[in-house]
């Protein structure tokens, strides 16, 4: 038995990769694998518009809101954002939470102002800046949702005038909150919506019209959407695995329904993690993530001999992030209740016996 | 039965699902499915470093070649080139002989001076444009060695003393040709590499010194370079594939096996093509592909009665290009002798009873 608890890629469905291995044989009875088919063919142009039907219905967006299956993971989302919306002479708002942002944050002074509104870095991103001010003329705000590395989550979301931009890779369709209020948001697929190798944004139609500079073709949002996502060839099989994803999370109930299941499972890591004296968490309590639970032991032979135990029971993917350290565990929608519970009953245990 | 002369993404070997097929469910005994399995592990990292090796082995690259699997496909590389290696006050050469080439050359223009050397657009780009001259100030010259949607393909190769770069997506590892003498090469993986999501560059280290201006890191190739394609999240399972087609074209032989097998295809096609009246290749015979063969049928009611039967015994993709028309039969290295062999008892039927 092996429980998943990686980062990303991370765990998904059983029935969604029962359903990709059918595909791989012979896909929609079309006696080809998914991996032959063309790309501009009913079949496949048929996965498209399901996958865009599905996320404007689960994420409840405005009919002015346009989804795009891309490529280059939120990295390249990094440098789009700004290369399209952020002039020479221009100003963007970011929120520095994190090693993500703050990537995004040296990407985007390629090509405009950057102001950096808020920021723990001094903190060592332990906690989620708050009190701080967005200029009126910024371009935008970026935020990063959830920090996947420090496992941090913001539970309050800005309240501005200006359009706001969010990557939301590691926790986007985990819970609810008004995606209309989004100019763009982008998340990279391998944590909550499929596999690697393509990336989900929802841009606004108005935050087209915002476009600062000609850009190539493949960088240029409205081209991706005249094409209906189709521009050049697209990454076939994963965007079919995100349709999959999104269609096993209907059939559990959408995002209230996992979001539910989503606190269960949180709540019960964070009480053993509270609770068990052997175990430090190290973010601020009202910032915790729902989806990426980081915590320390402090002395260097216990967290040794924990992570051996976690090896030895099949526990994968709870080493933190080499720029932290410590442990992480990540509770993406895909997880079962029953592997947190088996990991907190081994942290019971563990905990007893030091 | 299903026969696939798809253009891209087209036709894979049956040991390549198979294998992609398991890997899907446990992934090198890992326990986890290759959609799940993190991409900083040994086990993926040994599937990078494999297809690395692979790739220099059957292209015999130069020890100065690095090899990269990046995201975006050929459409990212018309820019990302220009944008590395296009100075603003600077030039580069262009071969202008099909539809993608002409993408190519519109995109290097956001970035610099560009000359095309040589054009056989007002042809109809039937043929691959001679007798051009590259000037020696040129940063590059570009090129595309096959011309998927006309049917053309380079046979003999630029002998010249600036870098030069090639858009080898349709033909890469169908012959033998002599990569080393390339600064920069490029392939959409869909249609002789693997699955569409990621793309093949080999880049040698002398271009890379070359680099004009500041790019985003994404597109930056020295930090895909120094970070060992791993610069973010890479597009993991469209890699594995590579790999796996990889694997299989060293099995067979590698790219000398490879190339008898497909000139013997090729020669099949073209020979019923030259001598069943029904059929006219468009092409000029010099300039014909291996890899594509293009040709119509004049009578616009046998036309559709030929796709009809084509569709009646399952002979799938066979329908030109839409810029183009016609017919287009596409016989990459996956492709078994005896699919040419039964479209071809077809075409002399279909030209006996017409």
């Amino acid at each position: 038995m092996v429980y998943n608890f990686n980062a990303g890629p991370g765990i998904l469905p059983p029935e969604v990769l029962e359903d990709a291995r059918r595909a791989l044989t012979d896909f929609n009875g079309t006696g080809l694998s998914i991996l032959e088919i063309g790309h501009r063919t009913p079949a496949f142009e048929a996965v498209v518009s399901e996958g865009q039907a599905l996320t404007r219905e689960l994420m409840d967006l405005s009919p002015t809101q346009e989804v795009l299956f891309l490529q280059g993971g939120a990295t390249t989302q990094f440098y789009q954002v700004p290369m399209n919306f952020l002039a020479a002479d221009g100003h963007a708002a970011y929120l520095d939470a994190g090693i993500w942002g703050s990537k995004a944050i040296k990407e985007a002074g390629l090509w405009g102002g950057v102001e950096v509104v808020g920021s723990s870095r001094e903190q060592g991103y332990r906690s989620i800046p708050r009190g701080y001010e967005v200029p009126a003329h910024a371009a935008y705000l970026h935020i990063t949702t959830n920090n996947t590395v420090e496992g941090t989550q913001m539970h309050e979301m800005p309240d501005i005038s200006v359009p706001l931009v969010a990557d939301m890779s590691s926790d986007i369709l985990s819970r609810r909150i008004d995606f209309r209020r989004y100019a763009l948001i982008y998340a990279g697929a391998q944590k909550n919506l499929g596999a690697a190798g393509v990336t989900m944004v929802v841009v606004d139609r108005a935050q087209l019209d915002r476009q600062v500079r000609r850009v190539p073709a493949m960088l240029d949002y409205r081209q991706h959407v005249e094409n209906g996502s189709m521009l050049n060839t697209p990454p076939v099989f994963a965007v079919y695995v995100c349709l999959l994803t999104l269609r096993w999370l209907k059939s559990k109930g959408g995002v209230d329904a996992i979001e539910a299941e989503n606190r269960e499972k949180s709540a019960m890591l964070y009480e053993a993690l509270d609770s068990l004296p052997v175990f430090r968490p190290i973010v601020a309590k009202e910032d915790r993530s729902g989806m990426n639970a980081v915590f320390v032991i402090d002395d260097p032979a216990l967290e040794k001999s924990f992570m051996d135990r976690c090896k030895a029971e099949g526990m994968v993917g709870v080493r933190g992030h080499r720029s932290v350290g410590g442990f992480r565990v990540s509770l993406y929608n895909a997880l079962p209740i029953g592997h947190v519970s088996a990991f907190t009953e081994l942290m019971r245990d563990f905990n007893q016996k030091h």
